[in-house]
């Protein structure tokens, strides 16, 4: 299984924890550091699977959660896992649905067993134990699946963090004894990942960090961040988390962020990324560019002729005027949502391309200062 | 102005009066019969251009009432006319928005000079006359535009069938007048085309159609129809008001419809079709297929590995399942929408091409009989 999903180190850059990497797996081998849009219900919204090719996505990533409330996971399965499901030859990534849980459904009980919840659906009763998700990931037969977690909010004192961390622990222990029992029955290997917690606390983080190590699994995450902390926060906790990370294995960011976030990470250290930004705020009518946002529903775009980005060679800029995509959004056409969908997450993957080159060709510390230097959040 | 929109007929069918021609415009030579797909607002809901060309879409509709309103006319020939606004470089119809004018708006008032009217969007007071909406339909440079008219309700009484169409009838010779005017302060021509009016009425169809066609115009269309009144009462309306339009211009017979309209539509001697069905119940969940409709939503697709439609080579066909689509609609993802919208257009256009060479082939009849059979609506 290890050799399943090798992670092969390219290039690291020398001024920063920036690296470039290859990434094996069943479906394929992906660079990174790299961008995995997100299809939550295994579809990214507005864009189909010929899109996210053309655009050169790696990696979809689709929630257990809600994939198990509709249209559940054993039909999944025996539609033949995700891939088969969604029509996508690509790898695609699993979260567990932890988030979701305590984020969506209604009288959420954590104990020990695991977490009891109402769907946000129908209010039925569910049960997410940290086997339970094990075996909902099995079933849609994602690439790379998660261990079960408590994403720790924030603010929290250091002894709501500690206890949450330390259930995290053991559920990924338990995540990772049955994913070994899961494993023996499957034919195509999954890669389970586990999510380091401790909110913004560098001792806990480390601690989590270890006994996760112990378990020796394919790759890590660092889990809990972008949920509302202070930027500088975010920035030290990330950096002192991975340097308790193995270097020769992948590390993923879970749910973070911005442009200039993404270039933090990379420069951190971090290989993989996934975020709603740049389609969820697509749809809000924003975009991103170089140099930094673009209200679409802006009226000053309103006879505005050029392309949503003069330095984009994306669908969207090559055909359309900054005043047509106004007029769409002006008049709530589905195809506003999709032209900017389409732009923002071609900008995304873009800029993790380019950072990859720069790190390959030992340019990154400079590039990432120019491109810090332009961009205005 | 005339040999810019010449029509040739290439084969006329010996058992119907079904019909294969070539219809020119300043944007290019299209195939006749066709069907056009509606972009009201300058966009076909949820597709891009470049789907349209895939789909080989030969001309798009859009809305003179719709565009005016909103991003307001004058805004659009600044542009470059929709052609540009849109980055559309095929031919476009604009219907002059008669229709809407009475359907969406409140406090219609009709007199001789025109019909005032409130906005839908925003309550605000506005004119449509004949001249008026030459000068919209000028300034938003589609190669056909329609003159403005009044579409007769049904049912409707004689007396008011009678005065509607005599109305109608000199609308269209101020439209003819002043889109004369037009034209000789524009370098690219455009085609008006005027409406046939009458309700059910065979004498009132004849004498609208007698005196539209003293006007000369290049092209006719049928309006009025497909609006609550029995199949066979469309049917035969539809023939007796053809059998009066001269048969070297190009027919139109708007808004309409299902397939098997389509069918008949042809074998009656028409040329051009335009209708909302193929694109709105596609995003009702209803999609086309060579037997009849196919309910995306129906739990029977739950787990219905196949493609929407067996016979079918788009893009949605070939690559996603029943079981995918149904899952899209369930779960509101707009890819369904857009996914079935594709594949109806798809299945449209195709009709309309396959009509085509059945007539080139001198097999329409043949074809006609066998398609009708096969599908139920």
């Amino acid at each position: 299984m290890a050799r399943d999903f090798a992670f092969e180190l390219v290039a690291q850059d020398r001024r920063t924890g920036a690296r470039a990497g290859l990434l094996h797996t069943p479906h394929g081998t992906v660079e990174t550091p790299l961008f995995m849009p997100v299809g939550t219900q295994a579809a990214v919204k507005t864009l189909s699977q010929q899109d996210l090719e053309g655009l050169g996505a790696q990696v979809l990533l689709a929630n257990a959660y809600h994939l198990y409330l509709r249209p559940g996971a054993e039909l999944v399965a025996r539609a033949g896992g995700l891939h088969g499901f969604m029509g996508w030859g690509r790898p695609i990534l699993t979260d567990s649905g932890g988030f979701q849980v305590f984020s969506l459904s209604g009288l959420t009980r954590i104990e020990e067993e695991g977490v009891y919840f109402r769907s946000h659906l129908d209010g039925s009763r569910h049960l997410f134990s940290p086997e339970k998700v094990m075996e909902i990931e099995h079933h849609l037969g994602a690439d790379f699946i998660m261990a079960f977690d408590e994403c720790t909010p924030y603010p929290c004192t250091e002894e709501y963090a500690r206890n949450s961390m330390e259930l995290t622990v053991r559920w990924a222990q338990r995540c990772a004894a049955r994913h070994t029992q899961l494993q023996q029955e499957q034919e195509v290997p999954q890669a389970l990942f586990g999510i380091v917690q401790g909110s913004v606390y560098p001792a806990l983080r480390q601690r989590c960090a270890a006994e996760l190590e112990a378990l020796d699994l394919p790759g890590y995450a660092v889990g809990g961040l972008g949920v509302g902390e202070p930027p500088e926060m975010m920035r030290e906790t990330l950096t002192s988390t991975l340097s308790h990370l193995p270097a020769h294995k992948p590390r993923y960011l879970m749910g973070v962020g911005l442009p200039h976030d993404l270039v933090e990470g990379v420069a951190a250290g971090v290989d993989m990324f996934d975020c709603v930004i740049p389609t969820r705020n697509a749809r809000n009518g924003t975009a991103f560019t170089r140099l930094g946002r673009v209200r679409l529903k802006n009226a000053v775009l309103a006879e505005d002729p050029g392309p949503l980005d003069p330095e984009c060679s994306c669908l969207t800029c090559t055909r359309y005027s900054r005043a047509y995509l106004r007029h769409l959004f002006q008049t709530r056409e589905i195809l506003g949502l999709r032209l900017a969908t389409y732009h923002n997450l071609h900008f995304f993957l873009e800029l993790m391309r380019r950072m990859r080159r720069a790190i390959i060709a030992g340019e990154f510390a400079g590039w990432q200062a120019e491109f810090l230097a332009a961009y205005r959040d």
